[in-house]
């Protein structure tokens, strides 16, 4: 399946990157599904820090089975992705797979296998032959720049309509640093513990355990708040290389001193969590859910995947009809501590229920303009306690069952 | 919004039901919304018992609070369901509507208000004006008949496209009791309880008790095993009232006595509950998931749904596409206890993946017919435990968006 001519209306203007110190990148095409190139090398000065977030399901691929394993060591040298074939419920096969890609590269650069991270998306449950892979290294190796951002994004896609980038800088113990990254991410996307596949970069110099919890935190409020379909894949995986190249201070920095750094993390993440949620396969409309007054930000974070998963919700949203009434189902189903008769509910701003009945002034033609919109905002108030959050998704349209009725053939 | 002239291709043949001894039915045209019969009126004999099962959304209607707050004093001598209005988050005026219903069938019947159950499906949110249902009434006592049970099938239909009616016999003390019922459910199929609405009723002679407990078992396996977009409805209710026409005791009756009405209560409420799933909105094809080997039975049954709500594999389905490696995601996903490793899936019969890969006899081919039938048969053994069910679902195509994109309009 060659890349598809549509762009989601929802997409940001292109943009490229800046090099970031200690980062070069590569791409290659092995051919393996996609006329175009399908295959992508990160290589980091030694001495790099790498935390990661992985998903939590059971049926995890291969990848994130080696990922998870090495991260406690908390070194690296490099990344390698593939698009197409998602080395997931592949069994033995896909574990060696995994080790002979990592050996290779480890070869070509001098450093442990352990040091090489891997990961790979695309269909579920065939084999992946790591001969066009390992074929294909040298030659990145060999071409890897420091100018190839756009190009690292777009290897990475499956069925993405555009690259999704995101840079932000921050000052650090005096001195400025930046953090660079990129993700793909179009359908299966209903992350627990992180998304799809999200890449991060800073010059930053920062020991693993502190990079862990900050990358965690940021995961938390930005890929682990979008859902497109609801659907968790086997394969979500991000990863934050800290190359130190801007040359702070690497020891036990404290939560002040990191504020900065941490704001920036957290900016870069959420924006890449959004461009994820506006390219959500068939997207026409980017939604912004924000929940207030549950029991708890987590309760919050649920109601709001409860009503962004609902294919009700998003097939009016898709259909501009304000029915706001399955947002009260939703609200409802969620199971989390709800009143229904304090519960307000806002689109575009404007009151549509107040305290668990249909606002007095609430007229359907002021919503109109908004519901015609690219983006559609949605509050809600459960009036039960002071947990809130925000979550990003996409409505629901028929060119998402175009897409996935037939995405292998 | 009219009937839809479109009837799913998964609808039984047409069938009227014999009569029950003790329930009379009638049915009438409030023109609330439907340019058909909208409003169902069942009417049964003094010294009816009712048992029931209900929503557990925390934004349940008006009409289920009533019902909830009913059902502990057990008698039942009638049910008022109007379709086009659900009379949910409609607050005090909500439960002002479904009193007033009440105690008019109450006056026309000479009985209290609390033996007059409500139910009310269609549009959340918007408030119910009680008037045309209360005008209603009493052509409805005057006119109900053993045998409209179709008629009455069809009054509470919203987007339903065929009317849901099953019956079965029991031996019970020497005597033949019959147990028949009708449904509705089209969208918003998830039930947490219960599902959209069925009415049950038996002429057998029941405890409220005993026909309680029958009536949670048996909807357990039926209306809690079906989806149809995992959006669970404010309005789920199911009721069963037992008429005791049929002359048997009315006594603390034993397991084994109980037996056979269990066994013929169970086949009932798979049928309705099927016939719902086979009406899923925009349903092309049924789907049946068997689910073995979990932790236990509830485990089996939250991994089937998992795969019964899953997008992916709904879509996948609905372009005849046996992309099993998405039911892997869906087992990953469902959060239950799953060894990745000793999972096997099979679809219409033929093992696809064995033992944490890919069957290697498996040929994509041998699935083609099975794929392109109406009928859709998946077995998953997790491999961890005893537990097992078995849930239904349908797929998940442009309909489902045509009509939930414009529901209200």
């Amino acid at each position: 399946m060659g890349a598809r001519a549509h762009i989601s209306p929802l997409a940001p203007a292109p943009a490229e990157l800046p090099p970031l110190a200690g980062v070069k990148l590569a791409v290659a095409h092995t051919g393996m599904r996609y006329a175009r190139p399908d295959l992508m090398l990160a290589l980091v000065e030694p001495g790099s820090t790498i935390a990661g977030v992985l998903t939590r399901s059971k049926t995890r691929s291969a990848p994130v089975d080696w990922c998870r394993a090495n991260l406690s060591h908390g070194a690296a040298r490099a990344i390698v992705v593939n698009a197409g074939n998602a080395n997931a419920f592949t069994g033995k096969a896909g574990e060696r797979a995994v080790k002979a890609t990592a050996a290779a590269a480890a070869r070509l650069l001098g450093c442990a296998p352990e040091d090489v991270y891997v990961a790979s998306t695309g269909v579920i449950g065939e084999a992946l032959d790591a001969r066009p892979i390992i074929a294909a290294l040298p030659g990145l190796v060999a071409r890897a720049r420091d100018d190839a951002w756009s190009d690292a994004a777009r290897a990475i896609m499956t069925t993405d309509t555009f690259p999704k980038l995101a840079t932000a800088t921050a000052r650090l113990d005096g001195r400025r640093v930046r953090i660079s990254g990129f993700a793909k991410g179009s359908g299966m996307i209903a992350p627990d513990m992180a998304t799809m596949l999200a890449f991060l970069f800073t010059d930053a110099a920062l020991p693993q355990a502190i990079l862990q919890t900050l990358l965690a935190r940021a995961a938390n409020s930005s890929f682990n708040c979008i859902t497109v379909d609801g659907d968790t894949s086997t394969s979500d995986t991000v990863l934050c290389i800290a190359t130190g190249a801007a040359g702070n201070r690497l020891d036990g920095a404290t939560g002040r001193r990191l504020a900065g750094f941490a704001k920036a993390l957290g900016t870069v993440t959420r924006e890449l969590a959004q461009q994820v949620a506006r390219d959500g396969e068939g997207a026409e409309k980017f939604i912004e859910i924000t929940v207030t007054g549950a029991e708890d930000d987590g309760a919050a974070r649920r109601i709001g995947l409860a009503i962004a998963n609902s294919p009700l919700v998003k097939t009016a949203i898709a259909g501009e009809d304000a029915n706001w009434g399955r947002i009260v189902m939703a609200v409802g189903k969620s199971g989390e501590a709800a009143e229904r008769d304090r519960l307000s509910i806002r689109i575009g701003g404007i009151s549509v229920a107040r305290r668990g009945a249909v606002d007095p002034d609430y007229r359907e033609d002021a919503l109109k303009a908004h519901m015609q919109g690219r983006e559609i905002a949605i509050s809600v108030a459960v009036g039960v306690g002071r947990g809130r959050a925000t979550v990003w998704s996409c409505d629901l349209t028929h060119r998402y069952i175009d897409i996935n009725g037939s995405y292998r053939s």
